[in-house]
Formats: structure tokens, sequence, C-alpha cells
């Protein structure tokens, strides 16, 4: 099956069955297919957290307007990005990448100057909303991947970010919530939606060509 | 091969042949994925252009930190976000939506009403945060469709969004510009990218397991 066909394939599930569990390698494939999302200049700035523990699930569900499938499905995904830039955090970057390539660090010292410059005198809100988009990314890839592996999977971002960072002392970590992605498996006859139809915008309107 | 395989084989494309051209099957299927990208309420608060006209794709290399991929590319494409929530635009959304599931409209208005109370008091710049981030999703699909088809591809952030809207027109059709996607076929002897080692922070460190 092609990408396509596993894109109309999923759907955001609305009901999980709690007796079914994704194995672990399908959540390491998902997990994996975030950890290869491209990410602006390569810094990877976001952590995903996988959480299985059902105390910790049941407390998240207030914090997410009471929606249960934070309790029901079978691995909960936490999307959290970089709070700010650091001139560490860009320098452990690319002394990975130089070392790894067999390259002598600072190869790269005009282009990670360049960016520290653009990066390190914005207020960390500003970076935030650009860490952030990245994370997008690797979310977008996480749901195409559960998608090949018939996993389940439901995009969020209704739920309390700041209760949520705090719940899981993601600021200590130098991390903020952006969304969450629980999986599993559905429960048919209590999710609204699976059977309906998928909508999207014709194609028409989708896309504006300029030849 | 498997969208593992896809996303290892793919890399940031430094240098394309400008004599090779992607299919129109392949570009219809690289924006189709992005089309099919799950987004915040279902409202595909984003759209593509796609750019094959050379002038305007030589128009728009310095507004790319004079990067010639973007000359260079066989189809340019240009991920642009709603510049804002407008009441129209949701009920358009929703009655397309309803429509297509043969419900009558206004089956989702207590929802609709939510959202448009959450985000119509919301001056522009703080929802164009939001409508964004759910481009990225797309983005990334794009990316990984294109891989799977074996066309190369350079995520782009670089550039001066005002100087393309501006260009592109993009503020009155209500858009805003966010990313670029260069799409076409590598030109590997002046690619210095081509042949570099793939680098991610090990897993140990992306993945956080709460269990």
């Amino acid at each position: 099956m092609s990408l396509i066909e596993h894109l109309n394939w999923r759907y955001a599930t609305k009901s999980y069955d709690p007796t079914k569990k994704v194995s672990e390698e399908n959540v390491t494939k998902i997990v994996e297919a975030a950890r290869l999302a491209p990410t602006s200049s390569g810094l990877q700035q976001f952590r995903i957290l996988v959480i299985t523990n059902q105390e910790l699930k049941e407390k998240i569900v207030p914090l997410a307007w009471g929606q249960e499938i934070v309790a029901d499905c079978s691995h909960l995904l936490v999307f959290a990005a970089w709070d700010n830039y650091t001139e560490e955090r860009i320098d452990t970057v690319y002394d990975r990448t130089t070392d790894e390539r067999g390259l002598p660090r600072g190869r790269f010292s005009s282009y990670t100057d360049k960016i520290k410059g653009m990066y390190l005198p914005q207020e960390a809100h500003t970076n935030f909303i650009h860490t952030a988009r990245q994370s997008y990314i690797g979310f977008g890839l996480a749901i195409a991947q559960a998608a090949e592996l018939k996993v389940d999977a439901t995009p969020m971002e209704g739920f309390d970010n700041d209760a949520l960072d705090a719940l899981l002392d993601l600021r200590s970590h130098g991390l903020r919530s952006v969304t969450m992605l629980p999986l599993g498996y559905r429960k048919e006859d209590t999710d609204w939606l699976v059977n309906m139809k998928k909508v999207r915008i014709p194609s028409t309107e989708f896309v504006i060509e300029l030849k």
C-alpha cells in the first residue's frame, strides 16, 4: 500500500479498546519516523514522551477536556518542543553532526554563528513558536507511520499545555508540550467518527498553480 | 519499501539538475498527501502553490538568500496558511463536511461555536501561529510522499516571507507563506550534502518513556 492509501485509511479515532495494546515494535517504528523528520537547521527541536503508565494517563484526562481516549489508548505520545534556543543546544547538535561525519568540530561554524545571531537575541516565546512548528513535521510523520502499521491514532491539540507541562515536569527538561497522539486500536461500537466519510477540500481549491 | 526506509533515503537536496522534470502524476501525489493531512478541527488551514513558471522561480531566488535550488528545481511548492480565522472560513469547511456526509448543516454547531469563541476574539497574528503549525503536518507528509516516489525535495524556511507574500499576492487571498519545498532531481556533482551521513539524535535521548 502507498502512503496515500494509508492516509485515506486513517482517521482521528474517537474511542479506543483499552484491552488492545500496540506492540513495542510498532511504537518504536512510530517514534522512529518522527526521529527521522527533517527540522529547521537539522536541530531536532522536539522530543517524544511515550506514556503507558495508566495512573498518569488518567491524570491527563481532565487536562484534555475530559477526553477518555487519553486513558483508554495503549500508548500516549506527547510531542514537546524546546522552550528556547541556547548556544549549548545548537552546539551539541552540530558537534554530534561533525563527529559522526568525521569532520572537524566547527566545520559549520559560519552557519551556526548565523542561526545563533538570529535566535539567541529573541525572546523565549518567539523561539518556541519556531521550535513547536518543527514538532509538527514529526507529528505528521508519526501519524503516517501509525497508519502504515494499521495502528489507530488521534492527533490532539485540545489540552491544557501548561498543566501538562507541570504534571510531566517538562519545563525542568527545557521542553514545552505541543501535541498529543494517543495510539491504540479503535472500539468501533462507541466511535461516532469511524464510519463517517473523510472530507477534504477539493484539490482544485487546495492547489494554486502558477505556470 | 516502508516509510522509514523512504525517510532514510531522503535528504535536503542542495543542487538540482534543471533539465530533469518531475512528472505531473508525481506532483499530484505529493500535493495529495498534504491535502489528506489531518489538521486542527479538520479546517485545512493551508494551501499549496505549485510554481513552474521559470521567470517567477528566478524572482524568488533573491528572496531566499540567493539559493539557486529555487530556480533549478522542477516544481517549487509554497505552503501558505490562513492569515486569520474567520466565521465564514470555519462555516465553509463545516458546511462542506455536513453536506458530503449527508448530515444537516449545523450538525456540529456546538463544536464550531466553541472554536469560533476561541479563535475569533484573538489577534490575526496569534491565529496565524496556529494555522501555520497545521501547514507543517502537510509539509511533512509531502516530504514523505516525495521520498516514496524517489523525488528529491528540500524543506525550506529560509526566505523573506513578507516579500514572497507580496510577489505572489498571497495576502489578497487571505494567505501567508510559511515554507517552501523545491522538488526535482539531484545534481550529485554539485551537491555537498548528498554523500554525507544522515545524523539524528539517538533514540535513547529522543524518546522519554514514562511507564
